[in-house]
């Protein structure tokens, strides 16, 4: 049994990774660890955020570990929320939440095309590996459903009518962004260490 | 006058890039250091590649240090030889140069379009950065010109017609990939640290 630590303090990450990886990557997340500070994220773009909040777990533990970055980019808004994705009305000094700060820029665009896109660094003592998925799709008109969570309830993805939030987790984790970067990750460690 | 070790056992980068950067940067060389070991570039991307080679350089030295690798990608070639440029020839078990390599294996391609992408990787204590830069051009029907190194003579940039080893280092440092990338590291160092 292979341990890796998942360097988030999200413990919604945590529930919807351990439901797709492979059951003999054992992964322990930070607060198993007793590890509880806010990992810094301050890179300017996915990769740059992950491998930071990879480098920070290495540091603690030298253990092998896979840290995440996720981002929401929205075309009419350049890329916006992007890199702020989880930060965007705290950054926008907005009293609104996240969805309703997005729903209200884009109240007068026509093109309401975003996409998700994940990042996963894996690092061990001799390198440092990267992993990307990638979802299309369109912000909704208003928030729907329930599952899932952060911008959910807002992305329908290509070829749905549904939002994420409506859409089952088993369903959700064939085809999200989150996923697809960590089937990759899984293929590619399964291959290096089975 | 900030010291950077650059992690490059090349003299010919070395040469190229001491010609770019500003003069507030000092950057010192492997060799300057009595550093004489090969490193180790396994990662499948630019980018994995630029990262461990300045992880290696961290490990050793702990001083702010930047690496770079650069891949030439062919379409017709579905973007080989990428990230194993350096070593094409040697990869394929072919006793021809790297050069005439390619240039056989385009023998029977109309679509020879390509383009250099470099990954610099700059790391120190607190942070892991990543800049890039592309060079978007064809490949020659013949090598030509003598300036340069690696792929130069037969690489011809888009809207030029001279390959980059028959223009001037000046020109290439003004729009070659390796030029953009270390321009955009260096924007972001100055402000920074300055």
């Amino acid at each position: 049994m292979n341990r890796i630590i998942f360097a988030t303090q999200n413990q919604h990450k945590v529930k919807e990774i351990s439901s797709i990886l492979h059951p003999g990557i054992n992964s322990v997340s930070l607060a198993d660890l007793g590890f509880l500070e806010e990992l810094l994220e301050t890179g300017s773009t996915l990769t740059e955020n992950a491998i930071q909040k990879a480098e920070q777990v290495w540091d603690s533990f030298k253990l092998p570990c896979i840290s995440e970055d996720t981002g929401l980019f929205v075309k009419a808004l350049n890329g916006a929320p992007g890199v702020f994705t989880a930060r965007f009305a705290q950054r926008e000094n907005s009293s609104l939440s996240n969805n309703d700060l997005l729903l209200e820029k884009l109240l007068d665009h026509n093109d309401r095309s975003a996409y998700f896109e994940t990042c996963i660094c894996y690092k061990d003592t001799a390198q440092t590996k990267l992993f990307y998925g990638r979802l299309d799709g369109t912000i909704s008109i208003g928030a729907k459903g329930l599952q899932g969570f952060g911008y959910d309830p807002i992305f329908i993805p290509d070829t749905y009518i549904q939002t994420l939030a409506e859409i089952d987790l088993d369903k959700k984790s064939e085809m999200s962004h989150r996923s697809l970067a960590f089937k990759s990750f899984e293929k590619w460690f399964l291959a290096q260490f089975f």
